[in-house]
């Protein structure tokens, strides 16, 4: 598998973005995978959406070994875990009292799932992974590098002399099925309640996800973004990378994000927010491609009331 | 222990917003902490802060099973490290060498703490913390997982053909008492000095903290927020997520930052700043309900321009 | 070694930053390292580059303890994987199948290198750090602790019924020579191709590097930038803090981008841009000088169309 403009002699590539049509008659890919009826200097594979066989073929022609069944001697397994037979746990992971691992799991090295923690079928965990005590995971979920499920959700209550009492946060983050967590990213626990995210959300990394958020279905979450506490976000709601949410707030379904925006009011199904504080995407643009004039508009005013001046005065 | 709209007959609740006082006639609890002399349909826990005897009643009610005091076999322990009989030291945790570690303070598995640190008394290290060589943690400190205490400060001198030779950084990171830092959280150490985090400071998850940053005291620090280097943080400072804060500056005590706020100058006590570049609040504010309008007032001062031109003319 | 203005009998100072020449009479340091033909009140050791000669002095005088090369006993090692025999590797780190790593390079404990990973000589990498299936580091390479290179690029193909198909991410992650990683910074492998940081790059915590990037040579990256999938960096660009860049951009060498700065668009060698959206530096800073104005601006607008209209009526 391999780039249309980088594939040589016994490559197969694709072409799912009508910009890069270009490059078709000069690759040298001995197949491709599109649409359409253009004509390809190779042998063609034709899908009605050529990116999601593109998805497949890459899955097809993986070089990734498939995991041994079974615990690594290493690894640390409580005497009352649960481990599917046919699971996989690796070198010195740790899995806690009380925690089941579902059938085809893969527990890489170094992952430490905490005690009454559950994590269904068909899963895959990656080294570093913090799993705390009684979060849930569904099942085909991935947990990239060094994601952190279920840390203490930043609650405080202050106290008269200025230092802060800490709320002990002890309910539940839970995860539901066909989720992706991106390496590093945080994902805290509440004191009361539940944090949850809904089926098939995939989040990059570097998130944070405070206390007691619910994140909908198929919402996806570009890296570094940050949620604040409590806030419910809608299914297919789309964030772009470093976007801010206040707590408390609720995103309609389908809302979409531009990179970088500061959420601080709730949003309607279908809002397209930009900026901070943010605006309508169309109205952001608008307001800022003046905003680079408004140096110039200034000495206009200034200029203006001038002629004003002079004009009044006769 | 339930939130008030979510409780059943058997459980706590607590009302310490008047904003939920309405869903007090109807919630099911058996009994609530509040204040007041609000009529409530179930038992009362009169209490002046009832946000603080809730945080104590959620304690009480943990779920959380102690920790046995004890260094677990599959730990490995210099055979110079001083830890307290009555510390907790979990699976493949790595306690280097002149390390001391405090009595009652659990270290979990997957925790690695460089040669000569120092942790106090009654600390709580999850998973997969990084505590680096000479550091030095307080009493009651919280560490939540994948923190990184002690990296390598961000320190280059530029050599003459564009490359960079690094300062190496040497110097500790000094956490002192009742400081928690979130999960994934990196603070790092400095080339000469120290880095230094005051007591009862409290910190979110994916923060950086750069070199010979000091904090003070009660300092509140929300998720992602980064604060460059050799910058000093007044007591009681708070900042919401994603601010970011140049460096070699001083912040006074009790000064506000907004989330996202971008800090380019030093500020004094109590003051309260938005955006980037940072204003006063309430300027900001102002600034950027005008800015909506920004478009529509180049119309007006076109139009105006016109008019003012034919005037002229007469 | 310490700051001039913390130094006492006994330590050796520097002077780099013409700024602090005031502090150079009452320094109480026993040696200075400075430049130029300023007098000091003690030994003083001349050199062109006073910062540069201070980080080799720092370098001098580290207290780190050596590693002792071999493979701790704890540690666990692919038969078929090889490790030279002067490198170091740390209690529970994980070395995969096919794996190589170099002489004089340390592994740190609780490192895990997977199956066919590449890491040359003179390394150091810190605990915690997750180096992915097939990734390769070149020499002198530092990782700070808890970085990641190699997770999942954040690829999905959306299916018609609002779910997503993930594209496996199988391509590798290329670091060349005498690069410096952060902690927690994670840096994504790509579907084909790859995603590779050039010689001498230093890219500093919390940062985000996606899918399919190339850094170039000598990049400055400050902590938690991140970067979008397959843009292209030029060699010695530098990033402020908490920068974004969106994805398939090109930025030309040498490029400065300010603090928080969100890149829209390509950029030409030697550009200097801020804000969001993006303006050339001086422009931005003008338009926010303004920007404050605006309010009083509105209110000037409004009394001029006033006092026009009254002239006009005449």
């Amino acid at each position: 598998m391999a780039k249309i403009e980088e594939a040589g002699p016994g490559d197969l590539t694709f072409l799912a973005n009508p910009k890069y049509a270009s490059k078709l008659a000069s690759t040298q890919a001995s197949a491709v995978i599109m649409n359409g009826d253009l004509a390809a200097p190779c042998a063609v594979l034709r899908s009605p959406s050529p990116y999601l066989t593109f998805a497949k073929a890459v899955a097809l022609f993986s070089p990734n070994r498939p995991a041994a069944p079974g615990i690594h001697p290493l690894a640390s397994v409580a005497a009352d875990a649960k481990v599917d037979p046919t699971a996989t746990v690796g070198a010195y992971a740790v899995i806690g009292s009380g925690v089941t691992v579902g059938p085809r799991t893969v527990i890489h090295p170094h992952v430490v799932i905490d005690d009454d923690a559950t994590i269904g079928a068909d899963c895959i965990v990656y080294s570093h992974v913090s799993i705390r005590e009684r979060c849930s995971i569904g099942s085909r979920v991935i947990l990239q590098n060094g994601a952190v499920i279920g840390s203490d959700g930043y609650g405080f209550a202050p106290r008269p002399d200025g230092t802060h009492e800490k709320i002990p946060q002890t309910a539940p983050v839970v995860i539901e099925d066909d989720v992706e967590i991106g390496a590093n990213t945080t994902i805290d626990r509440p004191a009361l309640g539940e944090t949850r995210i809904q089926a098939g959300t995939k989040i990059d990394n570097l998130v944070q996800i405070a206390h007691g958020v619910v994140l909908g279905k198929n919402v996806l979450l570009a890296a570094q973004v940050g949620i604040a506490g409590s806030t419910v976000v809608g299914d297919s709601v789309m964030m772009g990378g470093q976007v801010g949410v206040s707590g408390h707030l609720e995103i309609g379904e389908r809302a979409i994000l531009a990179a970088k925006t500061g959420v601080t009011g709730s949003l309607a199904p279908g809002q397209y927010m930009s900026g901070y504080p943010m605006m309508e995407t169309h109205e952001w643009r608008r307001a800022h491609v003046v905003l680079r004039k408004l140096p110039d508009m200034r000495k206009q005013l200034l200029a203006l009331e001038e002629r004003l001046k002079k004009l009044e005065e006769k």
